[in-house]
């Protein structure tokens, strides 16, 4: 079982916290996070299990409870004082059944019937959600959208991931799918970039790490100088962090790609506050170069925050604040601790 | 005073009315349209009023108070049954304070306090909300949308507006101004179509009358021959109706014209189902080629049906229902009356 470690969410001590508690756990194909989570959304306790997938997800329901009762006695908290789990796992799912479908990264899982069996080792009654909005909801609750009326996430990685809150509520559509923010149509034509689903014109396809990558090999191709076409040569993958590590070195290249990845993005955020006019858009995720921290991030949102405004309608202009995540990895689990304080409170 | 005329939505007596009963007022730069409906979405009784902007607004405002107490009158109903007003405009608009700021189909009425004004004249309280948005409403309560957990609507005319319902509840923003699904970006480049307000690449520089004609005329400027040329060299202006109408008598330049439209329409779509995922998805508007009832509209409609679905991520795709707006002109009151009983009910 992993250590507790340092989050960027505030910790407090378990006579500080505010009843009810819940538990918000989120599911990586790499890692579990888990956490105590009281009703303001600061965390009493937290924990890393290895996911180990190829154990069956079984196993793994019964590795999140076996840690989540270790934590309660571990904080001296009376296990009643914990309501409702919130347990995001990534897609595809079946939302309202509580199963998860097919996820590329956790294929000995495909199929299994999590919500409620999480729910039986637990001994808990659980709030099932997608971990693109689980974060979403998160930052949302304690993070970079606290205090906003309507809130649009962009996730940047290797997909685009997306989350939209409105006024408190979290948009996961008539079928559990909504906020697929990376799914959005920039470019109409047939020979449009395609993403890793090979759908064309994508914001995915421009701005997912593979396609920033692609951009980048591709003028290399045509001749372009660039310390990445050194790297390559050395027999090195281009990476997004091969090309933010260039750029901060001052090669023309890779910063004209990270700043074209801006601009793609922008058009993603031009769209989606048209659609919702949220008063925040938050770019979150592994692909933000470095983020609030690095002053290849800052360049790359200072862009993003002039060239979205000329294109938005006048009553548009001016009102929106694009911004960094600030939870970092902590958002899913917080988030799904806040997604299942939704449910318990709507019941309570 | 115009004449009761003939809707597409459910009339009932006064006796068969469940209450409480709502006001619904639609306002148009050319007629300003009301009706009496009752607690489940139906007309009691319906008018329209010539808008006459340059009159002022304050004139016109007591002309749909006087509209509306004489309706209430015609009808032998007791005016403390109608329990609230639902008023939709053009926008832009400040919706928290009611004022309508500068339509452009408006200009005497500029900066008005529409909502208070109303309020004063028709001795109700006053929900205030934006024409399209008013209008999707309309179709989710009681049009095409009824039944479905999510809608998002496309109307179609010299501008693309739009209205999107998650869960029963209107998507209008922080700042008043969501759902402006015309305003989503298809097109990256510099280079892309503009739209009415010179914004580059955006759904309605494709789909609005003006990008619709304008493909039409570049065709026939390189050459295309069509019968639409003809119309030009008669001195007649290309319109969508014309286009239509040539393309119904067979002319293969301006069917094109109609299947490019529905393609970009198509885009719009994938976008906002990503976003969104609704149960369904509404196409409204003057500019739906004919709509259900012309062999057009439909063709239109079914080209829009196979575009999409190879788009959509596995989970989404077969799950959307595309279809066409079934209230026509009277979406708008009666989404209003219906914004009104939301707000009624919120707080009775």
């Amino acid at each position: 079982m992993g250590q507790a470690q340092h989050i960027s969410t505030d910790h407090i001590s378990v006579d500080g916290a505010q009843r009810p508690l819940l538990v918000g756990i989120d599911v990586g194909g790499t890692n579990i996070k888990i956490g105590l989570v009281d009703d303001l959304g600061r965390t009493l306790a937290y924990r890393t299990l290895p996911t180990e997938p190829e154990k069956g997800a079984e196993d793994a329901a019964r590795g999140m409870s076996d840690c989540f009762r270790q934590m309660v006695q571990e904080t001296g908290l009376d296990v009643q004082d914990v309501v409702r789990a919130g347990l995001a796992t990534p897609g595809p799912m079946d939302l309202s059944a509580g199963i998860l479908l097919t996820p590329g990264n956790l294929p000995q899982w495909w199929n299994f019937p999590i919500r409620d069996r999480v729910s039986h080792h637990c001994g808990l009654p659980v709030t099932y959600a997608n971990d693109a909005n689980a974060a979403a909801y998160g930052e949302y609750w304690r993070g970079a959208g606290q205090g906003s009326h309507s809130m649009v996430m962009f996730t940047l990685g290797t997909g685009i991931g997306g989350g939209i809150i409105v006024d408190g509520m979290l948009v996961d559509g008539a079928h559990g799918a909504g906020s697929e923010c990376g799914h959005i149509v920039i470019d109409p034509r047939p020979e449009a970039r395609r993403d890793s689903l090979d759908k064309p014109g994508t914001l995915e396809a421009y701005c997912g790490s593979y396609g920033v990558v692609a951009r980048a090999i591709e003028a290399i191709d045509v001749g372009r100088k660039s310390l990445l076409e050194t790297q390559r040569s050395n027999g090195n993958s281009i990476t997004p962090l091969v090309i933010a590590r260039a750029a901060e070195a001052g090669d023309a290249l890779a910063r004209e790609i990270v700043l074209e990845t801006a601009d793609y993005l922008a058009l993603g955020c031009v769209s989606l506050i048209h659609v919702i006019d949220p008063d925040r858009v938050v770019l979150g995720g592994a692909m933000t170069f470095g983020g609030e921290q690095a002053s290849l991030g800052r360049e790359f949102l200072e862009r993003i925050r002039q060239t979205v405004p000329p294109r938005l309608l006048p009553p548009l202009r001016d009102q929106v604040n694009i911004i960094f995540a600030t939870l970092g990895g902590d958002a899913g689990y917080i988030g799904a601790a806040g997604l299942a304080r939704l449910e318990y409170h709507a019941h309570a």
